[in-house]
């Protein structure tokens, strides 16, 4: 199992034949899989480059009147960490990962029960496995090497095991924009309090109440955006029970 | 002055004939300059991603031994806002930016005079105004795109405009590396004070004496190289006039 037999499938799920077939090996090999082989972590650091400047160059011809401080949170949604874990698993290239952590099933599996509660992008409220968005963009750069660095080839692969890539009108309103846009319909104030260097978490206070606590010593904005979305769930469930000025 | 004719010039220094002048000509529009023309911000965002690409495929080949622990701050050092700065005026490109900023002269200036006394690369220790940096990035991605997005010919012209490309044998020893291995070598304590969020510095205590203070509200990381480097000569100061005893 998880062998260069299995690795055919791969290549019909990505729609590409690889010249060199170590390349596409090295692709799937977690460096928990102690047996001589490489691990795919040159191939994850290429194809990463190369995943944002595809989407960059697909931004560029088809915005052509969006400045970079709206592409930049766009592309940001396409390939950021719960994106690409959410490609491996609609393709199953985490089926052929060859790796020595049994650990790792049990995240990926609790991934996949928790994704059809957020079908696009749950905005970090969910925990994607790293390892998951590691081989879709060391897939990504093997083709890119073994294509002989052609940009065309890149793009026809990732596009296909990225689609639908988000637009503008698919983006979700963030956590923190949509708390505010609710305080303000009601006139409550909000105050966030930072917490995250020393304990990793953000605290939402509104009018004066805490309302919503977030974490993730991982990523701040993920912190932020856990508070801002609990904060939004609470303050509306007490609009809907109780008199507005109890929140 | 700075109309069209004079990126003639910019084709000359680049080594690259543009068959879209428009392109060439946004590259060098700052967004300051209100004449209805595109700024360089869009060129820049691709250029930036362009570029990443670029040093990532360069080391993959070049270093085939090296892990993407190694490779991530010798890419760092290639592509950051000081080296691109230093690029930027090693080829005069500088000369050619329309912006409407006189305040942006003064700072390229100040920028030049500090140059010599950091041949290389001074690890932030310096100012690079990111402007200098942003038009680079943007004249790269103007290439790109008028290329038809070949990464062939956009590399010739990237490997011209960054020579010398920094090698791991360059790539100086960080300023926190370096004060590390002193008081290791003259057995003296180092503590870290990271007040960054509060105040934008960082200060370091040798032997629990105050010996060095750095700022940068910019960036974190600057803040802590100058406060590791001011520490770093200090203690050499004390350690050529005086007993050690006295750290």
């Amino acid at each position: 199992m998880k062998c260069l037999t299995d690795l055919d499938d791969v290549e019909k799920i990505i729609g590409y034949k690889f010249i060199n077939k170590t390349l596409l090996n090295q692709a799937f090999t977690h460096p928990s899989y102690n047996k001589g082989c490489a691990s795919y972590e040159r191939l994850e650091y290429v194809g990463d480059s190369v995943l944002n400047l595809l989407i960059a160059k697909q931004q560029f011809s088809l915005y052509p009147d969006l400045p970079p401080g709206c592409l930049t949170p766009l592309r940001a949604a396409n390939v950021d960490t719960e994106k690409l874990a959410r490609v491996a698993v609609k393709h199953n290239l985490h089926k052929y990962l060859r790796h020595g952590k049994p650990a790792l099933e049990r995240r990926i599996q609790r991934f996949m029960e928790v994704l059809p509660k957020y079908p696009l992008h749950s905005h970090g409220l969910i925990d994607a496995p790293k390892v998951l968005a590691d081989v879709v963009e060391s897939t990504i750069g093997a083709v890119f090497i073994d294509s002989n660095t052609c940009i065309d080839t890149t793009w026809e692969v990732t596009s296909i095991l990225l689609d639908p890539i988000i637009t503008p009108e698919m983006l979700q309103i963030n956590p923190v924009k949509k708390l505010y846009e609710l305080c303000q319909k009601y006139k409550l104030t909000v105050r966030l309090v930072d917490l995250w260097s020393k304990e990793g978490a953000f605290e939402v206070f509104v009018n004066n109440h805490l309302r919503g606590r977030g974490h993730c010593h991982a990523k701040k904005e993920i912190a932020l955006n856990r508070a801002a979305n609990a904060a939004y769930n609470e303050v509306l469930r007490i609009l809907r029970v109780e008199d507005i000025n109890t929140v």
